[in-house]
């Protein structure tokens, strides 16, 4: 077989970890910012958000959620109130204590004591607290619920250890919070905004996930349930890469989110949230990336054709440009995917092979390189970014007359993105172990020469408490967790390998980011 | 004549300011969060930012200009490097000190004095700093130019006295940043975007505006030039909505932006940044609003035509719902202004009257109310908000039948958006005073009793330094300021009022938001 030469410095099988941020540089997604613990988005990175939000923010109105904006700053005191009814409440968080900067009197400036806040103002992590009072002034009866509101917002959790989309202390997302009179009303929004989620993943981001309850030892800080979608990575490592809380009343009660019922009664509002963030970019990177670069899904590509004339600034360039033109059009005047299809003609300056490379390793779905002879002969050379090269080690291009390729540009978009799928589903479905029973085949499946481990489905007899700690602590030492309890998991059989009980359902094991 | 009641507790001719409040209450726009100057932004209000959003991201878009995601947080030693070479440094920023809280031992929480970070955080005010951080990464050779970036995003100015939309510590905009090779290309892209700014106010916020030059003492900060557009307020004041900075080389050189010229050389590069925010909101407000509410111009409407269904809770509910459903969606299929029109069904449980005067006060362009007995004969109800009032005081209702009113459904929305820009514009060309030469004629004419002063336009030599300070001082005697210079003035004549010098521009003279 013959040697290919990848397009990326370093491979996934050589250093996964080294790879990932290869991706990123080379893709030009983000980078580091010089700010600590922020990156800056490039404009191909903040493109497939762009994407990503406007394909979850039509879902997220269709449920009948009304976008608002909620305050970056919430004051100090709301942390309080909320540390009362929280047990794991976190503190790093970004604090403001002053509102002034004034000269040092050296040539620099310092925070001017003078302007020191009476209470300072933490940068939002997550706006329950802030939106809870506002629900608070909004809910006066149960005519008032279901109340749902989302806001699309940059949230600050500081970070001792950064990886570019993974963990950032600042990053973007959405964050939905909704009110309901009823526990079960309550609970089917959670479960909806899970599914949504899901179906999001597998459909948008063709990348599959587990959609399940977390154990209580991952829920949400006063969440009554934890629900997530977590992916596979490519090293096998599982993201969780959405969550959904069910809230219960301890928020409502903190918030003071309360109604007259229809009885006349003043009652406690049931409260979820639920969000996704720009960590949803690491995982299409870890799930769809290759040694080349990345591999877009067309769902959430910017451009999902480029246009590649080759340009040789003579006489016949203006003919070339002209067939490239032309072609743009009548692709755009098509849809794929339920949208126009989105091409870019690239006509910078700078040689077609340094070009195209730079749209493999950004993972562009489809790439045309087109020639004076082309354009003479009504022809178009197509790459496929999910299918690069050939068995002789050659880049896959496929030459066709132009009027096919514009023909059967939709379907072969469409099938670009089944095949990211189908990819990853196979991956995704080929590493997961089951049948194993007890801790010592655990420990020896994820044992240090086991290249790829996965995850590992196991009986769980759901422990609690200090039973579930032991559990944990163990599974720490392994360097593992547990992800999620599946919601359409099989009936549970057996015992729990970790209590010796019967099993009641089961569980999802694996290292994880 | 007939004495119409109001929707709003207050008209504008018995408060100006307390009407504002009241439109912003009233239509739900938006709140008080609760957290010093920052607001909360209700679904109606975040509505419109939406659409003001998408509306402006395809400008700046078709521009070449590529969306990216920049840090919130900007560290102190950036602004102490823009001090040094800008004089107006504005100083009121909110400043992170801290990332982490404690227990205080009596049930609170403190910042952890353990948690001081070495460099205090700014929260970013603009972010001229960290981009051009960016540039001088991404900036080596003159291919590189221009290098056009914007960043949609929230920013911070701490702010004493603060007024919903017109002037909060957090506030929502866009930041055009770009360097350029030349002079002339950065300042090409400085009108540019004044252009986009100006023609947006007048297409899609049927707002006129005066596009022109800032008076040098209200110039941004290190800025060489600074452009705005002005709109005139129903009260007379002018609100500056909109800026463009050609902001030189000085920036470049603080940030080290440089590049190779095609002969070889370094050089720095020439930069610009324009923006806009939600303070267009308070602009649509004061411009289009009226005793009612708000009158949201079509473009920008999240729902252009709002069907009312009369329901009555009895066995006739079924039929008459089909009838709106048929109707609606007969509306959505259809385009106006270039878009599919926006309609909702607002079946929500109320009675119909409170639900109209609501969509009234919110400023929906078109309400259909639908009884039972318009379904039985295929008849629609129509209130245009621009037409609300008959001249008997009855609301302007006008039955038509169904399919008359859906064939002219997108004319009668351009035809609304025509007629406030329309309204807006016979207004402010009528407040525009000409002709005034001395100073004691322009203190008559915005003496405490005349109640709609409008905008001056003045003869004006262009003083710089000292000579200018005089002219500021004296302007803010009468609460006055300059706007700007009309790119499109005619040519001055005649002298100064102020230097007695030889005109060579005009200026609007104005009291301000």
């Amino acid at each position: 077989m013959t040697k290919i030469k990848h397009a990326l410095p370093v491979t996934r099988a050589e250093d996964f970890a080294q790879w990932y941020q290869a991706v990123i540089a080379e893709a030009e997604l983000a980078e580091e910012s010089g700010v600590r613990g922020c990156m800056v988005i490039k404009p191909w990175g903040y493109g497939i958000w762009e994407r990503i939000q406007k394909l979850m923010d039509e879902r997220i109105k269709d449920a009948g959620v009304d976008n608002c904006y909620f305050p970056l700053f919430i004051p100090l005191s709301y942390f309080a109130k909320e540390a009362d009814h929280v047990d794991g409440f976190a503190k790093e968080m970004a604090v403001v204590t002053h509102h002034r900067l004034i000269a040092d009197g050296k040539g620099g400036l310092i925070p001017d004591p003078e302007a020191k806040l009476e209470e300072p103002l933490i940068v939002r992590p997550t706006s329950e607290t802030v939106i809870g009072a506002a629900m608070s002034r909004w809910v006066q009866s149960w005519r008032d619920l279901p109340l749902m509101v989302n806001q699309w917002a940059n949230v600050v959790r500081w970070e001792m250890r950064t990886r570019m989309f993974l963990r950032t202390s600042e990053f973007l997302w959405q964050e939905g919070h909704t009110a309901h009179a009823s526990r079960e009303d309550a609970l089917a929004e959670t479960l909806r905004a899970l599914e949504m989620y899901r179906e999001f993943a597998e459909d948008v981001l063709a990348m599959p996930v587990v959609a399940g309850e977390k154990p209580e030892n991952e829920r949400f800080p006063g969440a009554v349930a934890t629900y997530s979608i977590e992916a596979m990575m490519q090293d096998g490592k599982a993201l969780q890469a959405g969550t959904s809380h069910y809230l219960g009343t301890g928020f409502a009660e903190a918030a003071g989110i309360r109604y007259q019922d229809r009885e006349g009664q003043q009652a406690l509002a049931h409260t979820t949230s639920w969000g996704v963030s720009t960590r949803l970019i690491g995982g299409v990177i870890m799930t769809h990336g290759d040694d080349d670069g990345l591999r877009v899904p067309p769902a959430i590509a910017p451009h999902q054709i480029i246009i590649l004339p080759m340009l040789r600034d003579d006489e016949g360039d203006d003919a070339l440009l002209a067939y490239c033109e032309e072609l743009r059009r009548a692709l755009v005047g098509q849809s794929a995917l339920g949208e126009p299809i989105r091409v870019l003609l690239d006509k910078r300056p700078g040689k077609a092979t340094q070009k195209r490379w730079g749209w493999v390793k950004k993972g562009a779905p489809v790439i045309l390189e087109i020639g004076g002879r082309d354009a003479a002969s009504g022809q178009v050379s197509v790459l496929r970014r999910d299918r690069l090269w050939r068995a002789d080690g050659k880049v896959d291009f496929v030459g066709q007359a132009r009027e096919d390729y514009i023909a059967g540009a939709p379907a072969q978009i469409a099938d670009i993105q089944a095949s990211l799928h189908g990819q990853a589903q196979a991956r995704y479905a080929a590493n997961i172990k089951r049948g194993i029973t007890t801790l010592a085949e655990l420990a020896a499946h994820f044992a240090e020469d086991q290249r790829y481990p996965g995850w590992v489905e196991l009986n769980w007899s759901r422990p609690t408490g200090a039973a579930l700690d032991k559990v944990v602590e163990h599974l720490k030492g392994l360097k593992l967790t547990i992800r999620n309890t599946a919601l359409n998991a099989a009936p549970a059989e057996g015992t729990c390998p970790f209590t010796g009980a019967a099993a009641v359902e089961r569980i999802y094991v694996a290292r994880a980011y």
